[in-house]
């Protein structure tokens, strides 16, 4: 038994062989089902097989049916460069497939500072942040120190050199002086995104069945 | 200035003089104060100046005054192994420094995994989770696989070897195959509550000031 | 001279004008061959020439001939995720190969840890057991617990971005808190078999020669 | 707890206030403990404490009692060099301790083959073979290709520069030409003892509890 | 011969046998001398040698005699932590020996970018900038984006985990978004600085002798 | 809003479809613009849809459009070996986009270092000293011996195994015992030839608007 | 002015009209010429320009025309595996090509060191000796052992996993026990030939201009 | 049994109880003995029981006995750094025991090209070159290019932040352009003169036993 959101399946190196059973196995038990790291040519495919699936081409997800769930609250995506879509945007879908209110804002690089700052009280009232960087990473950082919020930090490898596709980012990210700040894998816009569906989760729920405490 | 919580000071590598005035300065402005990474030593010197002070050896945490807070819900910080403690404890006492209820369950490392399934129940009722582990790191992905809740994982410096002084906890963790989880920095127990306050904060505050949506 | 299981040809970057000449060579001397690394189009053209053969796609392994021997007990081969199957698998064949008893055990990951543990009685009566995990590698270090018996962990090369190319997994493991595990390279299947196969072939022979203690 | 032999406690940063009543209470239990990474000083404490303890400075082990099982076969423990031995002690002592005959071969390094082939035949008649070795780890090849055993290698930390306190000849002996072979983490001569004494338990007992096969 | 200023002596594992000797002859030729990497034990000898001499504890910079340049604008010096101070310092100490005119800006991390940002104007004026940060290091990036001025990086050993003594932030400046900036080593506050002088000698003797062009 | 010359492009990873139209709003904003790292292929669909434009094929550059600003003094661009061009030339051609006067000096590699030293005159006349070198890195270490003018070094991806992709030569660069050199990311021609572009645009601005010091 | 055997080109990454005008300049000047690293389609194309040249397919090495000298001795290359011959036949090529006597012995691994021995004779009596070796690098250990003569190890590519694409078996040559031994870039033949033909030069000239010493 | 020179003693590690016997007996059989790597205190004790020993506190070499050998030639060893000089005498002094005629020149590091140069007649008069060099380790590839003679390249530890404890110096030397060097261990002035010295033993020894050719 798989935990939570089971019906979403991890496309990367699976053959539309393998995958079109399992979509058609989840849809029939959950009514829908999401596929990440799908290429365009294989999301062809399967929308021939299952016409009414929709691909996303930027975030490489296709998905049959509709979030049962809407959290109340807003996860926000924030995302450095242009290049570093296809992150945001796994994250993005992602989130919303799960219930998320999802505010997206894009390009708001640090070497840029006004930009982002031109956003800061939208970014104030997030519940939730997803913040997304390839290069050198720096963008949570600052995020960090504008909100009293959670903020996942997704590295990207999207970057040159020094970058080592990705592995700078993501120790930068761990190494941040930025306080309430956590970190996923390299690309993984899912994982950020679960995690953050999974603290609205919480919201939505509260926390009535006390516990008693050690 | 800090955010959210000001009144925390990073004691690695400070000494006393500098130390000392500016616990001096937070506590005339919050009338508390917390100091972590301290050693015994210094810890006494400050205990000396501070008399209504408190030290915690495990931890290497000292506080003047009390948590205002006081979250609902409880944040259970589980650790693999015993010389794991240091970093749990930094966690377990940020946390309930930050306001919120800890409960702690330590010594549930993966190779004994009847220990940690013992505790099954409790565990999926905890609203976030801190887990704690060195050697390989492998406890968060059980813990994340039990719970649809947010999972913080924390890797410690504890191991030798092809351990690499926690770079490898912390590179698996990233690569954990559970949802919902992410990661801090090695040895980071302060990081990890400090995110955790930040959700259980959200939590308590709700999410009644909707904002117009994109 | 090579030792052992001599029959043995290592196919990977090499030409099929290589290993046709030293198939026939190995076959005229043991009635027998067995290719690992080999991929299907290479495969398709030693069909042709050895029409005897058989090929497995997902190993990659091509046969001629069966095994001499047949070991008693059992060689259990686990493995954390299906996209692992093909190091798995290259375990098991090679195993079978060369005499032993194999069982597989797919798809127990630990981030759902309720269907590994139903198989808990099994597990408990394997003679020796092969691990193979990708992502965090971590497994092994919940089967080393499980029982007292010899376990070879085998780290596969499946994951993304912190994973490096199974150098994180090959890192935990060898870092792993259960004792009696041991590890071998990168999706080297064949290895953790061949291992595998010499203790059978140990328990099988008896330890009746005593050599005089130092 | 610890699986299977549960008497062994890890010294290494454990205060003599910690390991002393964990000692008694094992003692108590079993008639018997073993602790492992002793440092001399602690050593003399617990000596203080329990006169009937055993101290071997060179592995740095303390033991009371004595092995209850008494394996056939032989376990050979090999080391390269003689900075090593603290190392193929520590596998010797435990192996002795699990219940395991076993023979040293010290200072048999492959830059002087000819003092390791003069042993050959002693090599090729044990049942397991522990290989320790620093440097560039190259000896496990090396008795790997003269045996057809199940060979453990342990690499330590002992080199400097381009060794990188272990990670060079643990890289080398995963990427072994000879097969058969499994690797433990640097300076782990308790975990390739307790891997070897795994493997004489099952010669010991046997494989007659056939489980069905798959 | 060092080029340049050559009344500069690196202190790091010099002896003070072997410091004094060369400080006196350099101080005969050039009237002046300065010791980097000193620590205070050896300053206190030298001290006593060469009663003219000034020591300053925070960047380890011991002098004898004053700067005989004095370019004009101004080379500023920022750092992200008050950790970072020695390094900062070693900077700032190190342009204005040199003769540059240097403003400190101190304990404007990217986590509170507010702080920065109140120095915008001093901030976009500076001829050159030196910037100092350890963890993620992130503060270059940020200035970079401000100004349209060289920008001289500095990562610092200040930082632990995944922080890598500094090659974190280092490979994270190298890949950093904005334009116009170099880094040094880690820690090497004389290096910034020393490049910093030679462009502000550039602008002090403008460019007047034209060489012919290829 | 970016900094300072807004008019150029990264047209690495980007579609034509994306630079076109971004191409069109830049020349009509600034009557210019310059693609970078732009492959031979998508170079021809664009100078299909601008003929005005030029595009090198070493630098794998394209602009549209001449610089406005013209720098006295010299920006001299050196290179170890043939094959680093493609580096030195996007150094070169975006320094003279930047309006900087450049002298290139190439196949100047130390491991001939007459070769080098037959031009010593012209190179301590420059103002700015851009060196580009693969392999080992070792050039803008001599180079920077010769003059006490500002050495921005650039490592290239040019070389093979120990070489890493250019981490090698990047991090020797970075451990260079020249003093007023700084290093920028592999292959980073661009970044070497803004920061040059920034020092001669501060040369020629000169530093008249002085700010109170602290 | 190149140094010695100028009339060597490599071959990687170079354009066949860059290579055919060079090749032709180094025959006018030198009566012959070598190309290395070149694959088999540019060959093709070159001995269409060159009708007198020869292609080897391994070595991947074009040469026109014959060596001058002729060195007395012997420069034996072992290679430890049958796909290391390709570094193993540039480095035998290149040697002859200088003017060595090259004795080649391969597939001499030291997982099955009786065939190694077996020339134990032939290998005692060589002048110097090149040892090609992939995955763990192991065989210049042993063969330095055996003689008292230089020996010059060559890491190969040839591996996977652990082995890092070359960098383990270059770590571990590094570290290895054996004296006498030096290294050279992984898959680098030509570097170790060259070196090896500067020895059996040097022993050619002698040593009679003795110069005064120091 | 060592080859070659048997009297040579690797003292790092070893304790004194260990070391005096040992030189006892060496002494005993080849009337002189060396010990490398010894610090001060341990010499001090050595030199009690051993009056007739020699100390050298820079390359920390012990010594008693004289060399039997005289080679012709020189081998020349470079420094380039002072900090380098424990190593370059590690060499030197080791050179020198094996009967090499030894010319020292230290302080030739690359960032001032010419105080090398002053000495290029005599560099290219030497018969081997052992190059020592810490920081970027750039000046065997300069002193490479001035010679046709074999160069042995020895990386050092000194250095800080990228220096990464002499690995980048390592990966540099390997990756260099000059053609004819190879390289040992970092710090290993040793390994350097011991094939320095077995090259001018084959110099010396001539090559007049032609092995049949293959
Ligand atoms: N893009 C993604 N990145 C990381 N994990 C994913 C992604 N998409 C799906 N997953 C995880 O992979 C699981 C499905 O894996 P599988 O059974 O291999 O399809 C899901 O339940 C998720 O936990
Ligand atoms: N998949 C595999 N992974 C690692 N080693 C293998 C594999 N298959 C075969 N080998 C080893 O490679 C040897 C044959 O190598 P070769 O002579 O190159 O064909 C066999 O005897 C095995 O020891
Ligand atoms: N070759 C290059 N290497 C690094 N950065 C570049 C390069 N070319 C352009 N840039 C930077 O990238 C910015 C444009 O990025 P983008 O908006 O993604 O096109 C420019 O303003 C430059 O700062
Ligand atoms: N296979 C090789 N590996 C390393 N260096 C080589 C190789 N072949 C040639 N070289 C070196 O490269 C130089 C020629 O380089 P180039 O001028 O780029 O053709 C020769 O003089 C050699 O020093
Ligand atoms: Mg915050
Ligand atoms: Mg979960
Ligand atoms: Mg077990
Ligand atoms: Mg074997
Ligand atoms: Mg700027
Ligand atoms: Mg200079
Ligand atoms: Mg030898
Ligand atoms: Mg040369």
């Amino acid at each position: 038994k798989r935990q939570g959101f089971p019906e979403v399946i991890y496309g990367e190196g699976k053959a539309i062989e393998h995958i079109g059973p399992i979509m058609g196995k989840l849809i029939d038990r959950h009514g829908k089902v999401m596929v990440t790291r799908l290429d365009a040519e294989k999301a062809e495919h399967l929308l021939g097989l299952f016409p009414e699936a929709e691909y996303d081409r930027i975030s490489r997800i296709l998905t049959v049916g509709k979030p049962e769930l809407a959290f109340g609250g807003q996860v926000m995506v924030l995302a450095a460069g242009t290049s570093d879509l296809f992150v945001a945007e796994e994250a993005a879908l992602t989130a919303e497939w799960m219930g998320c209110n999802v505010r997206r804002l894009y390009d708001v690089g640090v070497a840029g500072i006004d930009r982002l700052l031109a956003y800061r009280d939208e970014i104030t009232r997030a519940s939730v942040l997803i913040v997304v960087a390839g290069m050198e990473g720096a963008l949570p950082s600052v995020v960090g120190g504008l909100v009293e919020r959670p903020v996942i930090a997704v590295p990207t490898s999207i970057g040159y050199g020094a970058h080592l596709e990705g592995i700078t980012p993501l120790l930068a990210m761990m190494s941040s002086c930025a306080s309430g700040m956590s970190v996923v894998n390299i690309d993984n816009g899912f994982g950020a995104a679960y995690q953050a569906a999974m603290i609205m989760k919480l919201v939505s729920e509260g926390v009535h069945h006390e516990s008693p405490i050690s």
